[in-house]
């Protein structure tokens, strides 16, 4: 059985690696695992059939066999406690790794996506630009506090883990905001990531959706 | 060896049960596990000893012979997986289970958390109120999808389990928005995590924190 993950038809972005599903393809890839993807257009996500699947009309959803999971979080950490390659074996690591996905999820990424979503809400307010200056000082606070957690370290703790994917994953959310290129420490962990050959084929897998869109 | 968790000296909420640490001491009441607390001033909590052991200057901590963990969920994960009562057994219930913790984590806490914060950042502006609106809504929508898929069940998957525990706790954590009210099955769905008996217990367990400081 080849699991099969869900995906946008048309990603916001334009294909370049933001849209959630790339998270899961870049897990998927680092395990050397094969899967499927099926395309979801804004409509159809809002629909009863996709929201069956993901109560909140969004993606990406992994569906294997019985089993219909959502939450980035939730796929990565169900793969990776399945297969070897993304979590340590020894159990102290092991849940430092997957304290490192929490801390992504919920300390890093909540303004980053608030921050985001502000543009869409209040954009063309007057005072768009001081409410996104005050967002700025809560992104950067926890960017400071996460640069000098990670050192001169290649990765969070130990060896690359699913909590480096998820935390990289989080910082590219902010691309474009001029904060995380505030800490270079952060700025060449992101690039480690990028250079993972699992990234690249999953990119590139995400972009020739984007690609094939367009034509 | 007990554990020992980390708590406000003087919580903010006045010990009603919003600081994380209640999630953390719900969980091991569920589990009937004994714990110690170390509780901790905000002056101490962003210096280096506590950042040692949590980069972000928060509390809880979970400190277990060599194990130091931060990140309610990560300690609730792990608490869960080695301990029976919090996640079913069934592999993929188990997956279902994690997966609404990151449901709470990622989805519905963040604007709620963000929209608090806002009242520290901007609450004396002019357009304050506007901007709460607007949080407002992204809040019911998640809210709305949320309730959808409860529907009439106690749970969100059957019995209850880590991933409603956490549920719960965010769902407690927009107090005072007036926001959860518009859906009677989660109010309905909050009040059956508060009259479970650890919940009673971590309640008061946490609140004679915040009695002993008043005296």
């Amino acid at each position: 059985m080849i699991p099969t993950i869900t995906a946008f038809e048309a990603s916001p972005d334009g294909g370049i690696g933001l849209a959630r599903d790339m998270r899961v393809r870049w897990a998927l890839e680092e395990l050397g695992l094969p899967y499927d993807v099926r395309l979801v257009s804004f409509k159809a996500m809002k629909e009863p059939a996709h929201r069956a699947l993901q109560p909140f009309g969004q993606i990406p959803t992994y569906e294997d066999g019985d089993l219909v999971l959502f939450e980035t979080g939730a796929i990565i950490h169900h793969l990776a406690q399945n297969h070897p390659g993304l979590l340590p074996t020894e159990p102290n690591a092991r849940a430092r790794a997957v304290m490192w996905m929490f801390a992504a999820l919920n300390t890093i990424e909540p303004p980053i996506v608030e921050r985001e979503q502000n543009e869409y809400a209040v954009g063309d307010r007057p005072w768009f630009a001081e409410l996104q200056r005050t967002f700025d000082d809560r992104i950067r606070t926890r960017l400071r506090d996460l640069s000098n957690r990670l050192g001169d370290a290649d990765w969070l703790d130990g060896d690359f883990s699913a909590g480096d994917l998820m935390m990289v994953m989080v910082l590219r959310r902010a691309e474009g905001m001029d904060l995380v290129e505030e800490f270079p420490n952060l700025i060449a962990y992101v690039e480690r990531g990028k250079a993972r050959p699992a990234y690249q084929r999953a990119y590139d897998a995400q972009h020739a959706v984007a690609l094939a869109a367009k034509k």
